[in-house]
């Protein structure tokens, strides 16, 4: 870690508190008077009751004064527009701040924004040091979050190397540790507003003062590289296999993944699970992780855990009308919800996933079934689900990651959100298109970190409304679609596939 | 079940009890004068002391009486030759029979045994009829045995059709309810000498007195085709799957494996565990069948038992340098100690492997290695095994089933007793080839049915003797013995492979 001179979060957080205190006193090189009143006037010369952004937060955006100001720099521009209305519409309490876009239209917040966002922000603050104790909690709620108590990983939303999914979510890197622990405080004590989504509160939340404290601390010793290597996890010698209940089970803690070439294979098989198309290139023709359907690496209760999975197989299943092993069911996968190709049974993708499905259930009695298994299915809806209502829920609850148009976000050249149709989705044939199987996962599990709160009907209409769009042909397709939903999609109720929606035959193969 | 006039073997033994009165009171058909003593004499008119053979036991000793007078035609020579002895000399006590063989001397009884052993019996007795329960009963303990009281399976050993085993095991078709039960009867009380493995008092002080109803009326109905198919098992439905602990775990009863594709499934496994030359016939080079190394088909504790293996795998192999999964681990079997051709890890026979086991760990915790697991180690042994004394402790307690010349015995066409060495055994990459390996499973389980009989310098010398014969080639062989055991065995303990013994290099390919 880079020597720096702050010792630890905390103490920065006392230094911030001085900042403001000094800040809010001083009237820093604001303009004499108040006429033009152009965004780059705002930004340069300030608004006559404040002082120009770049006098704080620097020239590019780089922010400054030891953290007090952030990084504002090649943020997302409707992210840093939505602060700004917060701010200046007293949702985001600032009193830094609040001065500087008094009496701003939306239009020069807008512009201000888009400048900042166009900025590229080549300095960070200085890394602060941290214990290896530290390093590594901090590590692990970046890449895999806390979901016992209801956190999921930072990497998840804010992208892999934390840098921001535009339009929405703003990057991490390049703050200070003060900065960043103070706005997981401001969301816990309702002094910065949650998005539409209710996300970050749920998540400060559910953070210790410990872990807000390492989490800061971790990401403010990044750099534009992303995230670090493992550090080393001291508590791994202290866990201890043993039998568990089905009813009750937790997997292992990535921390007791033993060293040499039996742990070699967990960690490949996880890091396959967590970018599929990436660690199973050959034979994923689409952007979806295994994580994308199997929360918290497979881990989560309820969201079809692999743990389950591992000791339900084999067993027969009417969908190929065989006694499938974990590796043809893993096969499925690549298949369908991959649109793929088959792995040979034997391959190392398939050999890696299977050790770490066994690894994960470690303690679990074989044969007897979870009562975590798959999606807990829902009571039938009160009639059919309506695609329409469907698409209000959608944008109100989904499109902000998922994309207006359903096709996910990509950020530094990787799949953050996934798509859930078109061309790089799931195919007709995964048993996600299914609309009771999809109403069931979102219920459960969406959106991402607040499952449950979506209602029953909200559920199965807006699971109506995503897969009543196209996607990969069914490979199981034969002569026409007539034929093959006959002979594949007959028994699915509320399916959608060869079924006519605004005008199209959905599942029609490409001409 | 073909009517009979007998109720049950309880009745039946009561109407013998009759029988053996009446039959020592009378003096029936004998010779009027003892003066011709040969064989032939004896068998056809007596030895002046009673009547001759044939007039109780039927002219192709078929057997009379209504099973007082058993069948003896066509029973290996050694065995009767063996009875004959015994009953002459008071080990086998016999009220009835000995007048018949007193001063008869062995040459005499050899000529009577072999005579009898050469007729062909085509008459068998009415069969009895039982119930639902006791057929079930009957059938699992001559097919499965009750190894949770040290009972084997009397097909084991009695062949697959009962029908015995040359030289010395009787067949025990053609025999009443009556006389079966009577046998069992007098071995549980020490009316009949065990012979040198001491087996059969041990089986029947392991069988209830419904057992020994229930097995001997099961006997009784069986036809020279074989064992029947299974009959309904009336206690399958009460058996349900419940977590267990790895240090005292039970897998499901057989009675438990469901109907349809999946116990289908299960079943096509235990057949191909129980038998594998025919289930897995394109795959397997030798005589070995799964269940030779792994007891009980694979359920016994301490004798490798799949339920252990499985819930460990997928798991590193120093052996292959990969982490090998279920699936790989079977390959390994099939490969060394089947000597035979890899099968694809989802080929129907390895899926119906796995299927089977995962079914019988049913209830334990995965990843957590019972204390059954593999073969108990012994201590190390004071010096080098001894091939010598081993040869003598191999005569006295293995050569019986497995032959003196350790090739093992078949009969009706299929292998009853697996051969040790030679072409038709594992080669010299299986793990029983290691001396120290041997010694442990032969510790535990042999001779089969008494394991633990032998003491642990017996284990390892007769090890000593098995595995210094020559067998197959190591499948691994590279340029010659010698660089193959610097490659492979040069870490075996005791092993013998590039050794030279008897004037022979061990391993050395054929020319």
């Amino acid at each position: 870690m880079n020597p720096n001179r702050f010792r630890s979060a905390a103490s920065l957080r006392l230094t911030l508190a001085g900042l403001v205190l000094v800040t809010a006193g001083a009237g820093l090189a604001m303009k004499s008077s108040w006429s033009d009143d152009t965004a780059d006037s705002v930004i340069f010369h300030g608004n006559g009751k404040a002082p120009g952004c770049v006098v704080c937060h620097g020239a590019h955006g780089e922010g400054g004064g030891n953290g007090a100001f952030p990084r504002i720099g090649g943020q997302p521009a409707a992210y840093l527009e939505a602060q700004l209305r917060a701010i200046r519409d007293g949702q985001r309490a600032n009193a830094v701040m609040a001065p500087s876009v008094a009496g701003l239209d939306d239009d020069r917040l807008r512009a201000i924004a888009q400048y900042f966002s166009r900025q590229e922000v080549g300095t960070y603050p200085p890394a602060p040091e941290a214990s290896q104790a530290r390093t590594s909690r901090g590590y692990r709620l970046v890449m895999f979050g806390d979901w016992d108590h209801g956190v999921p990983a930072c990497a998840d939303c804010h992208g892999p190397a934390l840098n921001g999914v535009a339009p929405a979510i703003p990057g991490l890197t390049g703050q200070t540790a003060g900065y960043l622990s103070a706005q997981l405080d401001a969301y816990r004590n309702g002094q910065r507003p949650a998005n539409a989504l209710g996300l970050m509160p749920r998540v400060a939340r559910g953070l210790s003062p410990d872990d807000i404290t390492a989490v800061s601390t971790y990401i403010a010793t990044l750099r534009p590289g992303g995230v670090m290597e493992a550090p080393a996890a001291p508590e791994a010698a202290s866990w201890k296999p043993r039998a568990q209940s089905p009813e009750d089970f937790t997997p292992p803690p990535d921390t007791a993944i033993p060293e040499g070439p039996y742990g070699d294979m967990i960690r490949l098989g996880e890091s396959i699970f967590n970018d599929t198309p990436t660690g199973a290139s050959k034979y994923v023709r689409n952007d979806l992780s295994c994580r994308n359907c199997h929360l918290d690496r497979g881990r989560l209760a309820s969201s079809s855990p692999m743990w389950a999975a591992y000791v339900h197989y084999p067993e027969y299943r009417k969908k190929n009308r065989l006694v499938n092993t974990m590796q043809m069911r893993i096969q499925g996968c690549f298949r369908y919800s991959e649109n793929g190709i088959v792995p040979p049974s034997d391959s190392p993708e398939i050999t890696a996933l299977v050790t770490y499905f066994h690894w994960l259930s470690t303690g679990l009695p074989v044969g007897i079934k979870p009562p975590a298994s798959g999606y807990r299915r829902l009571p039938p809806p009160t009639g059919t689900p309506d695609r329409g209502r469907g698409a209000v829920v959608y944008a109100a609850n989904c499109a902000m990651c998922h994309g207006e148009d359903g096709q996910g976000r990509v950020a530094g050249g990787r799949v953050v959100f996934p798509p859930l149709w078109g061309p790089r989705s799931f195919n007709w044939g995964a048993g996600m298109h299914q609309v009771d199987m999809a109403a069931a996962f979102i219920r459960a599990n969406m959106p991402y970190g607040a499952g449950g709160t979506l209602s029953e009907q909200d559920a199965w209409d807006v699971a109506a409304y995503v897969n009543s769009h196209d996607r990969p042909q069914d490979p199981r397709f034969v002569d026409d679609v007539e034929t093959t939903r006959e002979k594949f999609h007959a028994k699915h109720r509320f399916g959608y596939y060869g079924r006519d929606v605004e005008g199209v035959t959905l599942g029609t193969p490409a001409h």
